[in-house]
């Protein structure tokens, strides 16, 4: 074991676009573990919208980071050392972690991970620890979506977005990808087998959503809101349900964003947005981890993960979420 | 029987408050009932919220008036000659009608209404044909409170409000109703027994809100939209329902109106928002019929109506629901 730890801290709230001052990299002592506790070495650690938030003191879903604690972070990690029951050196566990090399947790943070057929750690991970129950759960759970309807998705070619839209095609309805460029337009009906995509930043949505989805839009799972929520609620059908996973167009504001322009349709459609948190669906993890795997097995579903090298890159890596750059699952590879 | 007719056409689209020169008052020919239709003649009129969203043309849950038209209006009224099966002449019926003197109707549009022991025409119109089931399912379907939850409701002494506080006691909750002057605040604690009212043009509403909600709010019933609903989603506790019945802050709007400011806060708590209009309850309009009977004849529950006389003065009287000037359930008497 090497002498020294890596622990990323945070420094100062992020102003608009996180920026290299947010966080500090800081070198320190490897923790001891105490009686129940148990010390573990990060093999990956999950990178997702929501960190961002976890940064701000914005109203949220958990306590925000305070400042000069180390980040938050979904991690993947090997135990080191175990003063816990139930918890070996060796075991590969997942669940809220930090941003660090070496950390300890109290039994009931992390859970032990299974290996699973066909599919890397990586995939593993990625898949079953986070982003797979996020869309199993907000479009089975929240959205609802009955055979033949349509389902479109913003942030498409992301890691929920991929699967939500996979999802909604095993369930029967027409998947409709919204992403920022072709190229992951291609990705999403070539490859992921979505009905339709649209480029975003290239068409006029309204007219493309009028064209992708002929018969109006029954679930819009939103992960952006902003300006296309705006263009969905106008392609609403009656009785239409808005999963709200996640609103990334609005983390690096630096004002107070505006709320959706068609609000008053929510009344006029009786539409339900709902908001929802992975967090709260954790007592039926094994329920969707179950049924992802069933899908992946049988070839209906594609995951894909973006692993980037090096705890020291976490940073550049995150911001990868906020410019469109990246597809599929993001994470840092560390040991 | 007179030898004409009055009836409200629709001349133009409102901008705005409704003008004197949006809908003309003619005097037409009685119309004569064809095979299976029946002529009623007008007793009372409803004046909704909803009459100045048919009015526009905006997206909306029925067709707009067309211009020419006579306005479209909720009425009760009393079969005058019948050439339908299961209506006589003198039936007292209610649903969907126009604001004229005297009316056809096919089949299904009216229903025949029963005497209600102990309320007169006006009490047993206002609250079972409209705005009774409207709080009624708004609150208990859409809004599902729990016994010790705390509901607050917006245009409180309005017609749905009132009953929406009222039901929500009956149901163990903690009622607050916002409203727009001092003496309607005492109406609302001192006579319908919500535990709180807040004069949202008087006091700082956050301020009142966190006073009169000190456990939160679990269910915000939204007549309004607009700043109130602004500031009650800050005081929004996690899962909590905001059951949307109407925008009437929006709908005398020039412009597109803002949403509100704090979606976010949607995903972060875990906020269901919900629209529903009465009219998809129709087929369960019995069973709110009973429960708002039966807690009026317990004295749970009271109702009070705002009666105006003559049909030529509707439009006048339309307009007392914007100005907050108005308190309980607003009709025409007609004859």
């Amino acid at each position: 074991m090497p002498e020294t730890n890596r622990v990323w801290r945070l420094r100062k709230r992020p102003v608009g676009v996180i920026g290299d001052d947010v966080l500090s990299l800081e070198k320190e002592a490897i923790p001891q573990p105490g009686a129940g506790e148990i010390l573990v070495r990060l093999n990956y650690l999950s990178l997702d919208p929501t960190n961002r938030i976890w940064m701000s003191d914005m109203d949220q879903y958990l306590p925000p980071v305070a400042l000069g604690a180390p980040m938050r972070g979904v991690i993947c990690a090997t135990v080191v050392q175990s003063r816990a029951a139930g918890f070996a050196p060796g075991d590969v566990v997942s669940g809220l972690g930090m941003w660090a090399d070496y950390q300890l947790a109290a039994p009931g943070a992390l859970a032990r991970m299974s290996p699973v057929e066909g599919a890397s750690l990586a995939e593993a991970f990625g898949l079953f620890a986070v982003v797979g129950p996020t869309a199993y759960f907000g479009l089975l759970d929240v959205g609802k979506p009955k055979a033949g309807e349509t389902v479109a998705v913003s942030a498409a070619a992301g890691a929920v977005g991929s699967l939500v839209g996979q999802i909604a095609r095993i369930k029967g309805c027409r998947a409709v990808g919204l992403t920022g460029s072709d190229a992951k337009c291609r990705w999403l009906t070539e490859e992921l087998g979505f009905d339709a995509a649209i480029n975003y930043k290239r068409e006029d949505l309204s007219a493309a959503l009028q064209r992708a989805c002929p018969k109006g839009i029954d679930v819009y799972f939103d992960n952006v809101g902003g300006a296309i929520l705006d263009a969905c609620l106008q392609h609403m059908n009656l009785n239409g349900r808005i999963p709200t996973c996640g609103l990334i167009s609005q983390y690096n504001a630096t004002s107070a964003p505006a709320g959706p322009k068609g609000y008053g349709i929510i009344l006029m459609k009786r539409l339900t947005v709902q908001g929802f948190i992975v967090l709260d669906y954790a007592p039926r993890f094994r329920e969707a981890i179950g049924a992802l795997g069933q899908w992946m097995r049988q070839g209906q579903l594609q995951f894909r993960v973006d692993v980037h090298e090096g705890l020291e890159n976490a940073v550049t890596a995150l911001r990868l979420l906020f410019t469109g750059e990246n597809r599929g699952k993001l994470m840092i590879h560390v040991a």
